[in-house]
């Protein structure tokens, strides 16, 4: 299942998006519950069951979703629920309580939607650069679709109702996707957490809730959903993000005035080690990743594309590699396999 | 001063000897002091001098060694005397108080006698490989004819009498370097290195007394120089270099049996930030030296001379990077210059 994908040219990874070498991807999120039904964790068997199959009917109505994947995902394998998770298409909670609930995900894989969740629907869309704007209209244009079959919970004077109250109002979460590894190197990202934490953003790692800045990959998304208009959400997620790019691009700045012999190091090597190693761990070649990726970005390595980088970034994980494989791998297996894949992409 | 080495193929290093791809070099020193002087811990400034004439005189009378250097320590730089430590010639204290020694030294660097260090002579004959029997030769003969020149301090009831009481009797401390990487990478060598000492065996790095076994070689002599004639020194030093031998041939067997693929991948790690580093210490490159060397022994690696890593393992040392730069060198020039050195050679 899913074959497809493994070719597919992840479109928020091809760095065709606007501005897309220091935020790498724009991503919305919409949260939906249905009428009249209770929310997931207090819904039974059955009326998930019935949510599942509205849209499944929904899905091949609406135009923009039925080139795609409708899926139960107690039908999709571990495996495939691992591979998807890697891909940024669904949670970890999706992972692992994969009953009565269910995916739709358009076929370039910028429109996801998780069924059953935390709430009946999570509409993500996620595409490549800086590029919140264009994301909007996406996902306006689905949740407008799906809207036409199906009745929201919605109250006028507060808005969209949620399991989780953080999410009531707009029940809108826009993040950017930010690779810093001139803040990290400089030892700067901290203070600008700090700050971020203070005006109410929240960071996260490449992977979601919970993952570390592997990488050094930030996701940085709004809290607040509530008493503001999704204009604002965007437009306050915007001034931040060109904030911290423009830091970014500073830190850089000063690494190449200040400390360029042991930048060059330091890219050298971490191209040195995925072109040489025999096993490696996702952990360390992605932080090698970010740092290839950056020699890239400043000229220091010629010759590397930046998409077979970030196309690297999620081809390494896991689950893609045994989908790659087409079979299981143990621990050492993945690490092998992921060295030799590493040394045949960065030949 | 002493350019010519610099180009070189220091003879004890290019892997010509027998068995040279584990036991590295073999060497002999001699102890020896002039009768009626005191030792030079004792000796006036004049009584040295004396003695440094006599040697002069001498070196040039004797046919073995005239084609070389006869060198006052106080008329060598202090950058020049490093890097005649760094080639094995001279020692510590032949660097850090040079007035009144000196130094002999032929051509090809096989031979080299410190003068006035602990004692008056220590005659030093170094050779590739496994290879105590001509090594033995030749300092025979380099002692035979200088005894011609010079009356020894000797008594025939103890031997060749020496400043420190433990170099008394044959005056002669034997010794090979081995390179055991399999010994160190499988952690039995620490059980070794007890087992050698309980046999009365002393060993050193690369660098001589005090040194850390950099680069995974250790320096094998023997302890006693009294009470057993030469031939036993030797064969004694024989049996245990050849039984150390097998064991490292054992351990690497057990690698390449159970601990392949972290094997190679340790090795073309090495490799790999060998070729793309562009700031690295001694100790640092050493240890990947050290690797890569293995991986050439074991057939991983293949296009790479033996004797090019081997001579990079002394021309990476910073008085050398100084001579073949021709001028004093900072910390980050040297470690800049070790890594273009290194990069070029290993290309």
């Amino acid at each position: 299942m899913f074959e497809e994908f493994l070719s597919n040219e992840r479109w928020w990874l091809t760095v065709k998006g606007p501005e897309a070498k220091i935020i790498i991807s724009s991503r919305l999120r919409l949260a939906r519950n249905i009428e009249d039904f209770p929310f997931p964790s207090r819904a039974t068997r059955s009326q998930k069951k019935e949510i599942l199959e509205r849209l499944e009917n929904l899905w091949s109505k609406v135009e923009i979703l039925k080139l795609g994947f409708f899926v139960r995902m107690d039908e999709v394998s571990f495996l495939d629920r691992q591979f998807l998770l890697e891909r940024h298409l669904i949670s970890q909670e999706h992972i692992n309580n994969p009953q009565g609930k269910g995916l739709i995900v358009s076929l370039d894989e910028r429109i996801s939607i998780m069924i059953n969740e935390e709430d009946h629907l999570r509409i993500q869309v996620l595409t490549s650069g800086f590029n919140l704007e264009e994301t909007w209209e996406i996902i306006n244009k689905v949740d407008n679709a799906i809207s036409r079959f199906l009745p929201y919970a919605f109250l006028p004077e507060i808005g969209y109702l949620t399991a989780c109250p953080t999410n009531v109002g707009t029940a809108l979460r826009a993040s950017c996707m930010l690779h810093l590894p001139g803040l990290v190197l400089t030892k700067r990202i901290g203070k600008i957490l700090e700050l971020l934490a203070k005006l109410s953003f929240t960071t996260r790692g490449l992977f979601g809730e919970g993952t570390q800045a592997l990488g050094n990959f930030f996701q940085i998304s709004n809290q607040v959903s509530l008493g503001i208009s999704e204009e604002e959400i965007i437009d306050n997620l915007c001034g931040v993000v060109k904030q911290i790019r423009d830091q970014e691009e500073s830190a850089r700045n000063l690494l190449l005035r200040r400390h360029k012999p042991s930048l060059e190091d330091s890219i050298w090597r971490a191209l040195g080690i995925l072109r040489n190693a025999r096993l490696i761990t996702t952990k360390e070649a992605l932080s090698h990743l970010s740092l290839l990726y950056l020699g890239v970005d400043l000229g220091i390595i010629k010759g590397i594309k930046r998409e077979v980088i970030n196309n690297l970034f999620i081809v390494i994980q896991p689950a893609h590699l045994q989908k790659m494989e087409g079979k299981a791998l143990g621990d050492q297996e993945r690490d092998y396999k992921r060295a030799a894949l590493l040394r045949s992409k960065l030949k």
